[in-house]
């Protein structure tokens, strides 16, 4: 079987290298073009030793794929995007620039006015949990938020059976790598080692992603979401709390969340706290559903690896989608635990 | 001034040897007695190098003091504190065993039946923000627990102003020390590094003593508290969530809590969402009140050092107070940073 | 083809799940048993979670395998390997107990008298970069320690061409995972989170390896062996230092290091001071060879992954060979950085 | 008794925030002024959260004060320094801009001409171990570069005494914070976590200031150094390896290092491998010598604080010599353990 051509536009950051990190190890498709403006020239492998395996030189543009991924900054993103679907490539973007359906949003979550609210309508909200069909079908596709993803995953199957009151808390703990490579204060080591804080209290950008998918699986959720910076590399762990409209037992509550993602190859319902360590370099959700028995309420946790179902390993499932191919192909390796 | 005889029981876990470095530095008083088990017979500096300017040996049974700390584990301390406190001693436990008022509560969460239920109504709750003046009282003092402190702390004035709804919750992330010297695979390096997780989800032994405190405050408080474990040596951070009675402002609220804490000299109302890494190695505890403008939901954040406000740190603000001496002796040392 | 079948006997330590790890992805092999004393009965991903795919029970004896290893402890691990390869299996052992050619050095270093000498002198040590062809055609292969396959791949190409005096300093910085999953004060993550120590200043169990596999390829090496422990689950750096016979310039030395390793598939010379994190879940040993100008000293650095190219990777390598299979099968996987 | 006015320049790196803390807390001296370009015009409490207590505002300009710590980058320190000792304050550099005696090694370790020879002779090099008479005549204090300061307490009393032949290899392992506060790839979190490199092996800076110390106590030392950087904010742990003139027993090596440090209230001789952690927060220098029995080589191992005995708090013994206080004021705080 010929291998399809791929490529990854901005290879040089977290997201773009783990992308390459697992399309390395992809049995159906081809890495063969790789773009990044500050390290144009150079060998793949001279900047990112642990893909030495990967006979590649960093580009300034992008050869000739059959699908791209644009791990560009949003804004940028777009920018570069919208030739490439118009020339009809399949484009996978990380950044948020196709994640929010209604462009009105971007000015006051992102600062600029979206350039292409057409193409935006085109684009599908890659979390195959909930969109895969339209995933399967469609030529741009925005991959979700590494909050957004491990948030959705753990409400959905609340929302959606309706058994829980608009009023939800999302708490979110989440690694460095999340902010990104490039450098300020906030991931110096010295600074981040041995600290934990909370950002973003005025409004984190992946809150409208959050509430945009819930609402669309039913209610008008009213969620308050606060990310906190914790010291480790990856890994994010989400803990949701709800109240739900009647008395849920434990074991019910359980028996939803196995039935909604029972054919889920990368969700897994689990029957204690998960960690996020579990998730460390794979492409996996832990879900952990329970009940405060002394107040009734929800308490639903999730956790995940950001630069794995958090981004680069979800948009592998969903190119894997997008091509026709198995689903969990170049995904199987489990975590890498201690 | 003559310094005042005091003594640790159990200087060897991590509570212990807090309080010893802390004493260490105190003007007026001087550590003359510490105990413990494992380590008896050898020479404290030996144990703990950190702590070699100590010139003390530790001893099996407590020596000659005025005051005595007990820093022996929940069950044991009630047993060892009695006898001192009958014999005219001063003692501040920093076990479990004198914090909750109600003696029935003690089979339920520490699995004993309290041995001491009249020394229980003597014993005072030692959070000096709450109880100052019963604290300067008393003979026998009950140290509290860390996530209680930073709970406490951050929720106390809104329910004593009854501004918010008996719906709280309380999502903690702690650092590893806090759960003490003993060796579990939990606090395994290779374990706990990159990783974070959530762990009590069946109600942590620190509920009820949030509970109780809140609820003297006002209302019928309705906890749920989940603590999280993540990979730092040192520090809480908690984050509170409160639905207002009515829409509250930032500034008006920021002004309740500066108008609660204003003459506290170790609760410090901040303008940011504050760091971990700001209390390390101090007494202080820091809080953030802020509101959640999207869905009117009240966001307080605080943190402190589980091992400094949190433990040892609070429990020699206590003994100052006992002694009549200045409340900061001892203390002033700011955190060490980064 | 047919899978050949693979058991691990010990699989609840960090080298025995991490061999699990590698084996749920090698084409070749299948994993069909697991033992385990403290586990026996449970589900494998019941008891880490990251090897959920790996659909085993794990049994207190093995089944019906054709190659086992054993992740036993030393000492133990003799006592059962012993029947295995009298029952015809090919078997990898990862304790020490087969390591060390000349048996009257158990007792010194580890503390008993071997009890199969005849055993000891069949076996094979399994570093492949020496010695590929006896591994291909051994039944009982002795796996390498971590540190001396760090140690022996930096100096192996200098001791052999007889370039380097027989003085030489092995300085090697080590995670903490190569203590292993028991439980030690030094491994608590309180303790052992920003901290760096040395330790074994007596004689580290690992010398007499080094200097066994040194000697063979010439001379008589008076090796000083310091291992160092620094706050990381994985990795180790080793810096050795030897004197030139006669002065040798960078690049030569470099293209002596290249020539020897030129078809090695797992050692990478590199032309850059190595980071362990490069080599993070990978079976690859970084080889950094320099020159101190001022002193004329040689440097020569390696790193890996202890859990890898330091343990099960080598192993999974070694059966590969052992097996006849293609050297790399399962070990393609780049490291997971960051 | 009046406190001596004292004052930083560039309070903003990790060095000059030290000092601000160590001075926060001493007893003679009264910090006035602090100074630094980026924040000029903030209260330092609120730049630097734990140091709220002292009540400055960061300004441009230095203020009256009697003694002035330098905490300025090299070069631009020398140009800042010279007319303040001209002005007839006493200053103590933190930057190696009067280290070095010889003005001529400057162009090649540092990249310029040094501007003030005849003030280069007039300095002094601030390890009070060594040259503590000068010290206290001095108004121009070098202090000691942080490697420097543990390498050669290490080696010194060897040296001193012509116990060891001229090879001598230092192999260092530093955290974070003595790469600075500036934003660099190798200081972000997610690069330097799980992660340990060797670096600057064409040469680090601190080696000319290691040959200088030690060639003045004797001998014409050939030093090959190494550094490496490890996850942690704090510590230096060096790890020296020399070889003795004659056979020396591990007890008489003892010896000489117990009586060449027995006056110094911060070097303490330890009988055990030493922990960096057990110097976080202080000026602490632990040393242990011992002998590699098989190979007659000495190790001797130091660790300290690299921002404690390793720049400020080093930097206020020093002042304590100049201003004839107890050389002990301000640093008797015991090291923050765990």
């Amino acid at each position: 079987m010929n291998k399809t051509r791929v490529g990854i536009i901005n290879v040089t950051g977290y997201v773009g290298m783990e992308l390459a990190r697992y399309l390395q190890q992809h049995p159906h498709v081809e890495l063969v073009s790789v773009t990044g403006r500050s390290a144009a020239g150079k060998r793949l492998g001279d900047v990112f030793p642990h893909l030495a395996g990967l006979d590649l030189t960093i580009q300034t543009e992008l050869g000739d794929v059959e699908l791209a991924f644009s791990a560009m900054p949003h804004k940028e993103s777009a920018a570069v995007v919208a030739p490439l679907v118009e020339r009809g490539l399949k484009v996978i973007d990380l950044s948020a620039d196709f994640r929010l359906k209604d462009a009105g949003q971007y000015p006051a979550w992102y600062g600029f006015a979206h350039p292409q609210p057409p193409l935006l309508a085109d684009a599908v909200y890659g979390l195959p949990e909930l969109h895969r069909r339209q995933i399967a079908a469609t030529s741009l596709l925005a991959n979700p938020g590494c909050f957004p993803t491990g948030a959705i995953l753990a409400l959905a199957p609340l929302v959606k059976a309706g058994l829980i009151s608009d009023d939800i808390i999302v708490d979110s703990k989440t690694g460095v790598s999340g902010a990104g490579r490039g450098l300020t204060l906030g991931s110096h080591y010295a600074e981040a080692n041995e600290d934990t804080t909370a950002y973003a209290l005025e409004g984190h950008r992946h809150l409208p992603e959050i509430v945009q998918e819930l609402t669309a699986l039913g209610g008008e959720p009213r969620v308050t979401f606060v990310p906190h910076l914790v010291p480790m590399a990856r890994g994010i762990l989400t803990t949701c709390y709800a109240t739900p409209k009647e008395t849920t037992g434990r074991e019910g509550l359980r028996q939803l969340y196995r039935d909604f993602y029972k054919n889920e190859p990368f969700v897994r319902v689990v029957t204690a706290p998960p960690h996020t360590k579990h998730t460390w370099g794979s492409n996996l959700c832990l879900v952990y559903p329970t009940v405060d028995a002394r107040t009734d309420r929800l308490v639903i946790i999730s956790c995940l690896d950001n630069l794995g179902k958090g981004a680069a390993g979800q948009a592998v499932q969903n190119m894997n989608l997008m091509l026709g191919l198995l689903e969990t192909a170049g995904l199987e390796a489990p975590a890498v635990y201690p």
